[in-house]
Formats: structure tokens, C-alpha cells, sequence
């Protein structure tokens, strides 16, 4: 077994005993990435000189972090001192920040090996695609903003990878590339030094390969309740089945992954019960549209102003409102967002988590179409922590995930979930 | 008259007819420093050849933007990509971004000239205090932690400057120095590129000598509505006078400042009513304080991750949890601040603003204390707009100013009740 195959988890046990070397690790990424990347395209900016040299600074380190010598890639829109940040943006081509976004930071801080930045819908939000293939089918979208992330960690490239939901950036390409993720309940990360496109939405991710790779990175950023896991088994388990109010809009695949994944939770000994969401909640999606729109017209003025030429039409459209949301719109749609927050929270603990469509189905064809993210949206306003989990194949062999989710600030109890549902779920 | 003596208004009507240009005004300004700021100490970054070149490049502008030719401050933690920005901080001494903060970038691209760098209290949070002086009074604090931006201000030196608040950090200094500041509605304003201490609550404010000048940069900003003034009179208005749970902890001096306002508004013909806020509201202030303490959580813990022996205790104590926030206190708080959200908005439009006190009192002496911002944080967490208008004089000659308060995204509305109220309240 190559370097590059082992999840986070099981470099990280030979890592730390010093069995496994952050240079040796990260020279297998590489390699990988060699072999690899010419069809999947994930990255946007590699230096191989330069992550070598990151990862020789931390085999020297004398403390070890929770990420010490894992090689993490990062999506070109969150900022990094050592690296250009690109943004996907003509406007800013060789951009070079002072300092590290906040989770760069945070993961230096912890050990882990800067690798490079991988590539991204244009500002995480509309405009220019990522160049990124899926790498189960390179005929087919990674799904996106998050494009490079994704496939960089479903293709043996990376182990760790930082991307960004605003929408459904994080959960959906990691249901298309048949890959782990977690959005965390929103502003427990900080998204300082990522590219700002609504306050309110705008979430730090992260993808593995494992349930137990995503607990790594939440230890990082010491999520509230992190240090003591729960424990329980798929027995003493409680999940909530949500089909939400978009199922209408589900393909028949992901429909089958969400019936499958329940069947499978049930037959494993968990309790599985229906959950239909209180009538609020009909509105959600809407909502989620208002604040993004809404909050999206201050997000680009600066660069309307400053780089009108070269800025996307998507985004000029957002800047002079185009959609003509409204001030009273808007403090409506966050009054209807902290109506559904509270009755979501006090579903809980009658539940331990809740099963829901992770996306609308397959990867689309073509790069163009990133997919729909409206399996995601209503869970990003809800500020609620999601983790994406493998659960089988569609008509074309694709992967199709499912999503749990929990309460806010039920972040480390949902990872105990994850790793409890995740052998169960992710049986193909 | 001196060019620096010029309100923004005052100068824009020259500039805009070509009979005073930007490197005139700025030079103008930098002479106003040259003389005062080593009593004031209002500035951590000038380099007056930096500022004449970007007086110079707007002079050559072939558009003239809303801010054209008109001196601004920048708080040091706000990044710019032309001047350092050190967040006071001993870990970002010489750190030099890559591009402008949002609100920078914008100020930019409406022709204002980036005059130079504020002191500030450390990270706009905690730790170190600014050096700067009250320039009515050298002996007592501009209040904090905008505490260059605010003095810069009334001391001439500039006509607008950029301050920052998450509890109290925009208005008090205002009240304490005697001159404008706007607080808008939180989120309108692009806090990208502005150190992060609570994602709720951080907001972008702006200092000015009329509340006209005010009105300048909610231009700059597009805030909703702003093209469609009410024209409103004061014998039009309905001003609602709100003592607030916070009355007790008010000086002699504030609570005589809001009685003042109130009668002066009163024999003006404006209507005035005492507003008593309902009951939710009493949890409010401590609300703050949860957010402010478990988003502080997340905010810090880059630095102290890669700085910890330079990082101020007071940072490391947020990041160690000090004060035990659990994140259900944190949901609750959230939940509490919805609530009274939605119950302040249902205020209006009954009233066109509510006026309440600005700072608890006078500016305190010495450099540490830098004022309780009591008044404030409770306006901050409702994410209302705010404007402090100059109303009277404390025991020590100090100024205390009042503010008026609007629904949110009643910024436009605010700022044309400023502008009537402002030559009645500040009539000393």
C-alpha cells in the first residue's frame, strides 16, 4: 500500500509514532497527483518544491498536532500566505496574501502540510467553472464550488481538503465524487480569509475518505463538545428520515439512497422513524434565495467598482440587484431562518441525527453544470452540521450519497453518529 | 478657512467643481496631522508621500465617484493593500496584505484617498490599548476600540474615517470625541478584509463631522433605499425615547444628554414618546455578551495556535473558554436575539427612530479604561442601525452625544431623520 491510499486516520497512527514521515507522505501526494491530476485537473496552484519544504518543517516541529504531517489541500478562494489565491478570478491572478486565512492557520498551527490550491467555481459562487473532471467519470462534474477539493480527496491525491458551502458546495460534490464531508454548524470555524459571498450562509468544510478523517480536522478547530464523544452504537441510535421539502425535485437514485440508507440503518438495529418538517419549513428554500441574493449585492462591490471589465456577469447582476430583493425581504427571510433554527433544534434529542438526500442525484455531464444544490441549501441557512456519507451507485455508476444532520452545535455528537452510521450506510 | 477644517460635504462640492482638489485637501490634512497628531497620537501608519501619490492618482480620475478627492482613515485592522496592518498586535508588525479590505476597496473605487492607518485597541477586541488621546481632552481616552478613527476625526485631521463595532466600538468614541458615526445594519457593509472577533456581531461603521458626510458613504455603500431620501421634517417625525434596561448604569450626564434631546426635539414639534421595550429585552445584554465570548471562541485561535507567547492573555482566556459558554447558551442567545429582532422591527414604522443614550457617560481619564459600552451592545446584537449625534457637555466640558436607532435595513430612513434632528440636538 502507497502512502497516498491511507486515510488521515491511519497516516496519522504512523505519523505520530514516527513511523511514517510528513516528507514521505507528501512525496507519495505527489506522485499521485503526477499520475493523476493531467485528467482530473483538481489543482489550481502546486508547488512541489514548496510543500516539500512545508512538510520537512513540520517532521522537524516538536510538538505534534492532530494534523501533524497530513497534506491538506485548500480551495483558491480561502487565502494563504505561501500561495497565490487566485479566486478563480481574472481579477486576481497572482494575488499574494500576508497572512494565512483563519482554518489555514489553524491547520499549520496543528501540523498539517499546506499541499496546494485546488480549483474552484469563480469566488465559491457563479462565473467561471473549475476545470476539475470527476475522477469516477471525466466526462462528468465533480459537482462544485468546491471542485477541486472534492475530487483531490476522492482521487488518492490528498487526504484532507478544506472547501466552502454557501449553498450546497461542500455536501454535493462529496455525494458526486463518492467521498466524506462536513459543513459545521456555521461561524464555529472561522471563515476570515475566505472569500466572502453571504455572511450568513458562507461555511468552512472539509472532505476525507473516512468518518473518522473528519473528526481529525473538527479536533483542529475545537468544536464545541469535541472531546467527548458519546460512544454510542448503531443500536442506541435514533434517526429521523427527512425527505424535506424538495423531494419532488430528488432523481430516482438519490430517492433509492435515501430508502436504501434507512433500510440498511434499521436492519443494523437502529430506531428509524419518519420526520415530516412543521409547515415553516416550506418557506425555507426561498428564503436561503433571499439571503443569498440579498447578501450577495454588498459581497462584489468592490470588485464592480474596481475591476468592472473583468468581473463576471453573475456578479454585476448580483451588485445592481437584479433580483430586486428588498430590505424588508431580506429581515424576513432571517426571521423565517430563526423560526425553522429553533423548531429544528428541539427536534433534539428525540433524534440523534436525521437521514436526508445528500443531492439531487448523479454528477451532471459537462463542467458547466455543477449540479443542484437544493438538497443543501435549507440546511446552510439553518446553520445546522451536516456530514456527507457514500451510500451507492446510480444508472451510471456513479456515487450517490446521503447527508445526516444534527442540531447546531451538535457537531461532535454528529460525528460520533458518522462514525457509528458510516460502516452501516457505506456498504457497496 | 482651511481646506482640513472642511466637513466631507463642505469639500465635496469643491471637488466636484474642480475648485479644490484631492492632493490640496490631503495635503491640507497632513498638515492638520503634522500639528496635532503628537498630542492626539491618532495614527499607528502615515506616510504622507503615499497619501499625496493617491491624492494625485484621484485628481487624475476621468470618473468622480460619491467619496471623490475626500480624505479617510482607515482603522489598523483593517487591511489595505498599499499600508501595513498590524491589529495593534505585537504577532502583525509589518504585515502587508494583498488587497484592500471590502470596505477599503470600495471607499477606493468611489475616488476617496486612503490617508492612512488608525490606532486601535488590539485586534478591535481586547489586549493592548491604542496610544490615541481625546483630542478635547489629552489627558482622557477617544474611547475605544476605534479610538484613532474617532479622534482623526474630531480633531480635523481627516474628514471620514472607518471604525469597526462589535459591542460599543464605533459609537461611544463618537459620543466621547463630540462628533458623527453611523453604525448601519449589520451585513450590509462588506466586513471581509476587517479582523474577525464575532461574525454576529462585527459590523463596519464610519466617523464624520455632519451627519450629511454620514450620508456620503452609505452612498458609497449602496445601502437599500439610499437613492430615495423621505425629506421628512422634524414637525414630521415620531421619535421614540428609549431609556432601555441600561438606564441605571447611566452617568448623570448621559441620562441628562437623552432628557435634553428629547425636550429640544419636542419644542422643535417633532412627537415624542417614551418607548418602554417588552420583556425579552431584558435578556438582551447578557445575549450579547454569550455571542461575543463563544464567537471569541473561534476568533482567536489561529494566533494562539502559531503566536501563543505573544498573543495577550485576554485572547488565550477566549480561546480557552474562560468563560464556559456551552453551545446551547450560545443557540439560546442567538434565539433571544431573533426574537427581540423581530419585535424592535414591529416598532416601526410607529416611530421614525428611537433616541437612547450613546456612551454611559463622559470619556473616562487615562488610556486603559476606554468606556463601558453597555449602551451599545445591546443595538449591536439587534443588527439595527445606529447614528451618535453630539448633544451636550458632561461636568468635565467632556462632549456626551445620544443616538438614534431604526429598524433593520432602515439605514437610508436613519440617516434623513439624522439629518433633521442633528442642528436640534447638537445645538450647544
Amino acid at each position: 500500500m502507497e502512502p497516498w491510499q491511507l486515510t488521515a486516520t491511519a497516516a496519522t497512527a504512523l505519523l505520530q509514532e514516527g513511523r511514517l514521515t510528513a516528507e514521505a507522505l507528501t512525496r507519495s501526494c505527489l506522485e499521485r497527483i503526477a499520475e493523476r491530476d493531467p485528467v482530473t485537473k483538481a489543482w489550481s496552484y502546486l508547488d512541489p518544491l514548496l510543500a516539500i519544504r512545508s512538510a520537512r518543517e513540520v517532521d522537524k516541529t516538536y510538538v505534534r498536532g492532530v494534523l501533524h504531517g497530513l497534506p491538506l489541500g485548500v480551495k483558491d478562494m480561502i487565502d494563504t500566505a505561501d500561495m497565490p489565491t487566485t479566486h478563480n478570478s481574472p481579477i486576481y491572478q497572482g494575488l499574494q496574501q500576508g497572512r494565512d486565512a483563519a482554518c489555514v492557520g489553524i491547520a499549520r498551527g496543528e501540523g498539517a502540510v499546506i499541499l496546494g490550491k485546488t480549483d474552484t467555481v469563480e469566488f465559491a459562487a457563479g462565473g467561471r467553472r473549475a476545470l476539475t473532471r470527476n475522477p469516477h467519470d471525466a466526462a462528468r462534474t465533480p459537482g462544485g464550488s468546491s471542485s477541486g477539493s472534492a475530487a483531490a480527496v476522492a482521487d488518492g491525491m490528498v487526504p484532507l481538503a478544506f472547501g466552502t458551502q454557501t449553498g450546497g458546495s461542500t455536501i454535493r460534490p462529496a455525494s458526486f465524487c463518492g467521498i466524506y464531508a462536513m459543513k459545521p454548524t456555521h461561524g464555529v470555524v472561522n471563515s476570515e480569509g475566505a472569500k466572502r459571498y453571504s455572511h450568513t450562509l458562507d461555511t468552512i468544510g472539509w472532505y476525507a475518505r473516512a468518518p473518522s478523517d473528519l473528526r481529525l480536522v473538527a479536533e483542529a478547530f475545537r468544536l464545541f463538545g469535541i472531546e467527548a464523544p458519546t460512544g454510542k452504537t448503531v443500536q442506541q441510535l435514533r434517526i429521523g428520515v427527512c425527505q424535506g421539502p424538495n423531494w419532488h425535485l430528488a432523481e430516482e437514485e438519490s430517492q433509492n439512497a435515501l430508502l436504501l440508507a434507512a433500510k440498511r440503518l434499521e436492519a443494523a438495529g437502529a430506531i428509524v422513524e419518519e420526520l415530516a418538517l412543521p409547515q415553516p419549513f416550506e418557506g425555507i428554500t426561498e428564503a436561503q434565495r433571499v439571503v443569498l441574493l440579498g447578501e450577495g449585492r454588498g459581497a462584489f462591490l468592490q470588485e464592480y467598482l474596481q475591476a468592472h471589465g473583468t468581473l463576471h456577469a453573475d456578479f454585476r447582476d448580483r451588485v445592481e440587484n437584479f433580483a430586486d430583493i428588498t430590505g424588508p425581504q431580506l429581515a424576513g427571510a432571517y426571521n423565517l431562518a430563526g423560526d425553522c433554527r429553533k423548531l429544528w433544534d428541539a427536534l433534539f434529542p428525540r433524534f440523534d441525527a436525521v437521514l436526508t438526500p445528500a443531492a439531487v442525484g448523479e454528477a451532471p455531464l459537462g463542467r458547466q453544470d455543477t449540479g443542484n444544490p437544493v438538497f443543501n441549501s435549507m440546511w446552510t441557512l439553518l446553520h445546522v452540521p451536516c456530514i456527507a456519507i457514500p451510500a451507492t451507485r446510480g444508472p451510471h455508476g456513479m456515487p450517490v450519497g446521503v447527508q445526516i444532520v444534527g442540531p447546531r452545535f451538535g457537531d461532535a455528537a454528529l460525528l460520533d453518529v458518522a462514525a457509528a452510521v458510516a460502516p452501516v450506510i457505506d456498504a457497496e
